[in-house]
């Protein structure tokens, strides 16, 4: 992985395009960088002016008289191609390209940017933009950015206080990146980073990651993506986090048909389908973001208690205001956490310090008159006391800091000592010297207690996908050396004979099944069989065969088999008259059991997706699916399962006896494989319904269809 | 209804306790009052000071020359109800009882709060609390509190500038009611009250907002509620809201158990179901808050924009930050709202101002350069002129007020003509002078993204309920003059026979059926019905038949009807030996059709409650039931079934016709009418499965149980 040092932390930079005007862009970057103490050399580069803003400046880069590690472009984008060209030669390392005008607009703008990308190849330079609005580095004091939230700043580029817990930003738009410091600083985060990568054309933002978990000063990253462009970085970068214990939180746009035309329009980035985003993020225990003011407090909680972090999901609530302490229990049980009642023991020793209008039993109504005698901290202290709680959050009011400055000392002792995350959650307004004394104490503050509630659940559903995950997070050893497939996978969909002798080949039985030619076979077949069977028109051009007629089920008799036989013929030569018939399927009828469906289909960016939902009418009303990207293992297919909302059937309601949920995630890991192996020949697997037997019975395959990766392939008709 | 004026709008005011001492609450509540103009008189009653902080003190309220309007009494609860009388006697108005110790504690507690009561009866005395934080009225200046909230405040009570749009806070809690004052001035609203009611021993939270109708000066309610404890007044007030247009925001704790724990030992407020309150909220359209910050967000959108609210949720957004419009647009359609592209008439006036990177098909980005030459005012005006949109949304950065002042004279003039709300978002932290610009421009500014889409979603669901409601929302003339029941409501539950009588007199039929004592008599009736047929157990004492064996379907012959006829009886004499057995129901089997449930339940406060839900599997996997309050009109009753996400169903999914829908609601209508009409004789009403046949074809009701309302009746055995 490229070194990223010389355009984060570069020794020497070049503006290009400097004014004297700041008013304008160009002036206001180097106004920018130079309202901080950035200690490297500044080149302002202008062709009418020699000295800019009190500065030397110089006609090109190739005259500064040293070598340039980053050089910044503020110019018009038709000038960025020759002057890249002009870094290119000169020796330059890296270039941050702040113009706009480039694949976010169609035609030219996309040639520009194409150029961009060849020069940098062919001078291996380091190029992040274009259409960026730059970056913060707040260790070295550099800001190459116009962005307004590193103009004018009320305090430091960090807490001078902070030493740990370092954040950065990584953000395809400009303004939603700088937006996360100017959220977060005034909370006291401290950020290591504001990255903005604008349109990607080079430097992708999980590269960003990457070299920053090399460089190791940042310990959560939080991130704003229009769309991801290399499914292996994200894969290899995702994990090394994951393995590293530094939590990714990511802003993800596109959920909505109206945001992802925004994306396209914006930094041209084709988003992705949301769904397949969201699998990826969860198999690499990557938090999603809903809001940048919810990211940052998350952040801070994470940045604060990464070694501490809760393993379980209980809460004890501590407050003086009973209507505030009801209010955030129902926010933490809305958010997916238990608030218990304490045990007798912690009960015993808190209740000593409650007036009788208290209570202990959870939430702990302290009332003012315990907060005033014993503090927050010490509240928290005993109710953290308790095992039956994993997490606290104490409800103050920080509008003044009277009643922390009286504990002031106890405060960083209990934060200092406890193994459980202790949260704030402030009703009011905090003003900021409270901010500052709690954060600096070691509390995350939040404003918002559903967003304080969200940062438990994170940090707990982290740990324990941590735990889980570890072992399993690089990719499963596909096992490969499978017989070639007996079908071979060409230009044609495979009709549901041939995708069953496939499945076959991987040991996922069905129905006893034949193809037959006439009537006759047909019956005879049928007689075979045994028992009532279903009849099915078998040819590649009749993917959807009910709608067409070309099914018949629960034949039980030679003359219904003959009839149905014939119907069917009918039917189909009515609707597709020049349709490929490879024959009719006789196939004995499934016993009872749970519909599901499986299947796969192939993302253009991350691969091979391994879908579950519930069949049958369930399926209909409630979109219950369940994706993850291939292969999984065995207990990863349980995992899978286990989202479904419908999961519970499987373990049999109803009265129902549990249903072969074992041989339903074998299926499915076996699929996952096939995926995987033939991920470039395979666009999509549908087995449609698999029927779940009571458990030790196994599952029926009741009809499949396998479409090659191959362009007109219309899966609809 | 009382007016609350000596309460709320006193001339005279008494502090009994008051304090020279500012540390403690006695004190305090003194100082408060004392740093608002308020132009009364006020007299601090001490027995041991004839001064406290600069005004004469009296040793009783007997002893002040005038007769008072408002006593607050912050003296030891066990001291109050002799105060209390005390003031009763002197002839003051009403009393403020800001002491705790009362309900909210067992025992003695209780007795105290009771004994207020009486003494508050005896004397016609208004009295507010015990155990509230007092309250606070702008208009007036009176701040009788001890609430941290109202002490120091960096600006005067309300902004100068705003004339109208006034929001009061009627809340239990003290301190969540004056955390909506002290996170909502900093944004420029006006609060006309803050009125924090704690235990509600006498004056409930409704009782405010009515009295607050009729003064006329409030044109929005923000409540924080434990409960409600007069369905009557909560009915009578809250229509009375809808009709003047002055939407209520709740927050009501207790949507989880640990909630409800906290609720009752806060103000000893037994919270019922949550699902109930939400479908009496429902009813008259008031709109569900979820937190401080977002119900004074969305309060201030309607403040602003209440006599111009959406007609519809199409969503225009403007902004300067792509990244920003497409992630405020993902909100926008996860809160339920549109974001459709615009018509290319407005698109072509919007790209005149645009460069060839910027886009107008929504979000339209304007970007930096458009922002710079028209302003966000006229980018929003030129939006707001699409008749494709009916609200607009601004992506801003208020860090700053440099852009706004620029187009200072246009943002004033588009706010005042806009027929459409223009809101807006800043994805920075907004600076007070920008937050008072363009609040005083007359725009809502929010900070968060999913609040802001949430305000719209709001406003439009309002203004829709509002219109289709106004004349419904009165309750429905009940008709009654039915003639009366067939089967008497007694003591005891009644069988499914005797519930299938009482329905068919409603007008309500089932499938054939007839109760039989013998074999013979039982194959004799499956015979005239002629078909397939169930038998039934009935007794009162078997309420779950089923479980118990006593069911059996689908008996076709004579042979299988006499053996289930023995079988069921066998079962039912080993389950339930004592059992008192009317005889076995033989009923036709219903014809195929949409599996629902329909039932009717009492609540505590609010009486009967209709419930209808999806039936089958997909009820026990997805809890999918709607409630509503009895009368329900048969649109009101289609417009629950709307409610559940299953009722794609009832339309005609999976290529079935659309069923019966008007069958079913005018089932449901004629069950509501028969809960209202014996609401004291009927607990629980259960139709479970009714099936729901296809359209035209009506409904078969295939069980019913009805339970009296009676002490002992459990309904689960």
């Amino acid at each position: 992985m490229a070194d990223l040092s010389a355009l984060l932390s570069p020794q020497s930079v070049a503006i290009v395009g400097a004014s004297p005007d700041v008013s304008v862009l160009r002036g206001r970057t180097l106004r920018v960088i130079r309202r901080h103490p950035y200690r490297g050399r500044l080149y302002p580069i202008s062709r009418s002016h020699s000295e800019v803003q009190g500065l030397k400046a110089y006609p090109s880069v190739a005259d500064v008289p040293e070598r340039i590690d980053l050089a910044v472009l503020i110019i018009p984008a038709q000038a960025v191609p020759e002057e890249l060209e002009r870094c290119g030669r000169a020796g330059v390392k890296a270039a941050l390209i702040l113009a706009s005008g480039f694949a976010e607009e169609s035609g030219e703008g996309r040639e520009l940017q194409q150029q961009i990308r060849e020069i940098a190849a062919r001078h291996g330079l380091i190029v992040c933009g274009p259409n960026t609005e730059g970056f913060a580095n707040t260790a070295a004091a550099l800001c190459p950015t116009f962005s307004p939230a590193m103009d004018e700043l009320p305090s430091g580029l960090v807490p001078e206080w902070r030493t740990s817990g370092r954040v950065a930003v990584i953000a395809q738009s400009g303004g939603m990146g700088f937006a996360f410091f100017d959220r977060g600083r005034p909370k006291e985060i401290a950020f290591s980073y504001v990255v903005t990568t604008g349109n990607e054309a080079c430097l992708e933002g999980f590269e960003v990651v990457e070299h920053l978990l090399d460089e190791g000063r940042t310990d959560v990253f939080l991130m704003f993506l229009e769309n991801i462009k290399n499914a292996a970085t994200f894969r290899r970068v995702a994990a090394r986090a994951l393995s590293a214990g530094k939590p990714i939180i990511v802003a993800k746009i596109g959920a909505s048909e109206a945001g992802r035309r925004a994306a396209i329009s914006h930094t041209a980035a084709l988003a992705g389908e949301h769904v397949v985003y969201r699998a990826m993020f969860r198999r690499y225990a990557i938090v999603e973001g809903t809001d940048s003011e919810a990211m940052v407090d998350i952040a801070n909680a994470f940045a604060v208690y990464r070694d501490r972090l809760p393993r379980g999901k209980r809460v004890g609530i501590g407050t003086a205001s009973g209507g505030g302490g009801g209010w955030l229990a129902d926010a933490c049980v809305a958010a997916g956490l238990e608030v218990p009642e304490l045990d007798a023991e912690t009960r015993a020793k808190i209740d000593t310090h409650l007036p009788p209008y208290g209570t202990s039993q959870n939430p702990v109504d302290g009332t003012a008159q315990a907060i005033r005698q014993i503090g927050y901290s010490e509240l928290a202290r005993l109710i953290a006391s308790s095992d039956r709680i994993d997490a606290v959050i104490m409800v103050v009011t920080a509008r003044n800091t009277e009643t922390f400055e009286r504990e002031r000392a106890n405060l960083f002792a209990v934060a200092r000592e406890t193994r459980k995350p202790i949260l704030m959650w402030s009703y009011t307004n905090p003003i900021p010297a409270a901010v500052k004394l709690l954060s600096e104490a070691g509390y995350p503050l939040f404003t918002n207690m559903h967003t304080c509630a969200r940062a438990i659940a994170a940090m707990a559903d982290y740990a324990t996908r941590q735990r889980a995950q570890m072992a399993q997070v690089e990719d499963m050893q596909v096992r490969t050396g499978h017989p070639p497939l007996p079908v071979a996978i060409g230009s044609r969909p495979l009709c549901e004979y041939e995708s069953l002798r496939v499945l076959k080949a991987l040991g996922i039985d069905s129905c006893r099944a034949e193809l037959v030619a006439t009537a006759d076979e047909a019956v005879r077949v049928a007689g075979d069989i045994g028992a009532a069977v279903a009849l099915k028109i078998q040819s590649p051009d009749i993917l959807h065969k009910s709608d067409l007629g070309g099914v018949e089920l629960n034949l039980a008799d030679a003359g219904t088999v003959r009839q149905a036989f014939d119907a069917i013929g009918r039917k189909a030569r009515a609707a597709r008259p020049t349709a490929d018939v490879h024959g009719l399927l006789v196939q004995a009828m499934a016993p009872a059991g749970l519909e599901m469906i499986v299947g796969m289909r192939r993302d253009d960016v991350f691969g091979p997706m391994i879908m579950v939902g519930m069949g049958g009418i369930h399926a209909e009303v409630v979109r219950d699916v369940a994706l993850a990207p291939a292969p999984l293992s065995v207990s990863q297919a349980l995992e899978l399962l286990g989202e479904l909302r419908g999961s519970a059937l499987l373990g049999g309601m109803r009265g129902q006896p549990p249903a072969d949920t074992q041989a339903l995630a074998q299926l499915i890991a076996r699929l996952s494989e096939l995926a995987v192996e033939h991920a470039d020949s395979i666009e999509v697997i549908d087995l449609n319904p698999v029927i779940v037997h009571e458990a030790g019975r196994g599952v029926s395959v009741v009809d499949a269809l396998i479409v090659p990766r191959c362009a007109g392939n219309d899966v609809t008709k």
